[in-house]
């Protein structure tokens, strides 16, 4: 035939990724149900199932369709998509007054955050690995400064508690800590460009240029959204015309993660931001008489996507990497010094009435992030051998992995916990 | 930076093409909101939005971006997921039993619908072109025969009309109108790559296999569906978690899709299909206490991804190429056929009751299905040069221009005038 696509007008093989995507849709969600019904998270459910796909998926389908599956760039297109709508809707649930309330705990939690993980990574580097260069240490401690805000959005959301004072204060932090994280990887990447490894080829002025950057972009975004879009998602939302309410949401959302992305920071800062801006009109305007908002309306969206997201970061996990000789050693001592140093944060928390060990393990959990940091590390060359061995290759996953998994069923118990001393004492 | 990309995981670009989408989607939304406002289907100025940017765009953004929004495979398979959700929507909405009982209307009226319109091409190219090698009749008569069962079910949809007995008969006879479709580009594109011309390489056996295959799989996937979905979907819309019945719908679009173009049939084939199959369902199962029908679920994702195919169909029609001597006066006569020869789709009508001239109407638009024709006869070369001449490949695209663009506006006046009608003797 040749021409199997008349009238669809698309590509050739768009079937194949559409059917990649069907199975992991179902999956995923199969995944989550079962999560949810043993009382955890969906969340939980999904990144396990991409992680059981992913090292099946070889045996079962070959290797062809196991890397269609993990390294389509559409299937990673769509994923993208589900993170930036899970950030929008969660921005689009965040009150921008208690934001700011727990701005100040929320800067602290993150600057520790990102300085207690580094130095005890840093040590715990040493220790296990005397005889590896100096650049391995930082790259180690580096990567155990960022926090995942998507697996910890996604979680609060689960738990319906983003818009807590704790769920407040913890997304807060993680995007905070996005931004010291770019700042992190700046550095080390570019220690690493110069052969150095001392981590000092960036100066202070471009570092707080990043770190501007970001403040100066949130704060534009949000004072721009309060000027300029709100008479018009008012006016649109008075149009009775929910299609192009949504629209005009989906579409400020993509733009200002595009805007995020061109001045060098995360394309979910961008997202986030969007959710904020349309904050107001979000969560209370009613486009149609039988009352759907924003939010109502980006559900199903949501629903399609956002697991797609998950799946695929699971897909990246290649646990057979864990048979390396020390791996698991050194694993284990990363994991430690991870948690007990996200847990540090706790002290950052300045205002009173929040609980602080839910807040500390909210900055757990290192996901996508992570597993960024080892594969720039695993794709590295010093002198002409990876920087990271395969051993410590495999650590740095077994720590993403434990961090990323634990979160979901701690967060809950902790809220749980809450939840029912607040009834005890009702 | 480099990485400005931390805590998404995704390619580098990715920004810029969700940032084109945004651009695409809010301009269609816009469009087709003025021409409902001015009493027209949202798809002609979806269609229009399309045809504007797409001549403009080069002029405001420069040839890259331009070609960005045309060309990037991100953006058609979003917008291939439109369309699918649309035939898909299409489906659920589609009463199997009345899609029966219009069969033997639907089959003659697409038999009409290929035979007539290929013959007037044929006469229209040699009276026009009588120079040209029998080659180029056959491609003119070829690309007049294909209905695009996109817009049409779009503007049924638009108009509410889709399980009116017309819409039936429409949305068959478009159907078969695709199978038939397919063994005529094979018969055509066969013929070229012999370099013969006569559309006689591809066997009788050959062409058969194709037909019994679409009917094959229409029927298998309807029986499986009845037999085995069935029950499965029954017991997901009882868990009521409305999320699942949405993820399993959307993911057995996509996997029947898959199928259907495995098997060389087209993927909106395969799409309107998982409609069918899960139609008793679709329509009457409530999944929540709050009543969300499969097809309310489907409603805010149809909303973002539909505009999408629509103006990226708008984008790729080049007005420019109108400007060629000669293809004017070419494209008048190809319009007036393509008009012709689909009105006289009416007489396969054997149906009392049904309105003939609506029917007729509905068959009319060649959209992107024309465009392709066109696309594959201006890319194939015969001795050295191209089969197509730049003035042909113009009146070609004014033909599916033509056709398209008055479709919506005529469909919606015919139903119009039927509606008034019955209100005047009721």
């Amino acid at each position: 035939m040749g021409v199997p696509l008349l009238a669809t007008g698309a590509e050739a093989g768009t079937g194949a990724v559409l059917f990649a995507v069907a199975v992991l849709l179902v999956a995923a969600k199969l995944g989550g149900l079962l999560t949810e019904r043993l009382g955890q998270p969906g969340v939980l459910g999904e990144l396990l199932v991409g992680i059981l796909l992913g090292n099946t998926a070889v045996a079962f389908l070959g290797g062809r369709q196991a890397s269609l599956l993990r390294d389509d760039p559409t299937v990673s297109v769509l994923a993208e998509i589900g993170v930036l709508l899970l950030l929008f809707d969660v921005g689009l649930e965040s009150d921008l007054r208690a934001l700011a309330r727990v701005g100040p705990s929320a800067a602290l939690v993150a600057m520790i955050g990102v300085a207690v993980p580094f130095a005890l990574g840093w040590a715990v580097s040493a220790w296990f690995l005397p005889d590896q260069p100096r650049l391995v240490h930082v790259f180690l401690a580096a990567s155990l400064t960022a926090t995942s805000v998507g697996i910890t959005a996604r979680v609060l959301k689960d738990l319906d508690a983003s818009r807590s004072p704790e769920g407040q204060v913890i997304l807060g932090a993680a995007l905070v800590d996005d931004v010291l994280g770019l700042v992190v990887l700046a550095v080390v990447t570019g220690g690493v460009a110069a052969g150095r490894g001392d981590g000092g080829t960036l100066s202070w002025v471009a570092l707080a240029a990043i770190v501007a950057k970001a403040a100066v972009f949130l704060g534009a975004a949000i004072l721009a959204g309060h000027v300029l879009s709100g008479p018009i998602v008012r006016a649109l939302g008075r149009t009775g015309h929910h299609g192009l309410v949504l629209v005009v949401g989906v579409a400020l959302c993509f733009a200002l993660a595009f805007v995020a992305e061109r001045i060098g920071l995360a394309g979910i800062i961008g997202a986030f931001a969007a959710g904020l801006v349309l904050d107001p009109y979000g969560v209370g305007v009613r486009t149609k008489a039988d009352a759907e908002t924003l939010n109502e309306l980006l559900s199903p969206l949501a629903t399609v996507f956002v697991p797609l997201y998950f799946v695929l970061m699971g897909l990246q996990v290649d646990l057979g990497s864990l048979g390396e000789p020390g791996a698991i050693m050194l694993g284990v001592g990363l994991v430690v010094v991870a948690i007990v140093g996200k847990l540090a944060c706790a002290a950052g928390v300045v205002r009173a009435g929040v609980n602080r060990l839910a807040v500390g393990i909210g900055m757990v959990p290192r996901g996508e992030v992570g597993l960024i940091f080892a594969g720039v590390g695993a794709a590295l060359a010093v002198d002409g051998k990876p920087l990271l061995a395969p051993a410590v290759f495999s650590a740095l996953v077994m720590m993403v992995v434990v961090t990323t998994v634990i979160t979901p069923p701690a967060l809950r118990a902790v809220f749980a916990g809450r939840a029912q001393r607040r009834r005890s004492t009702s």
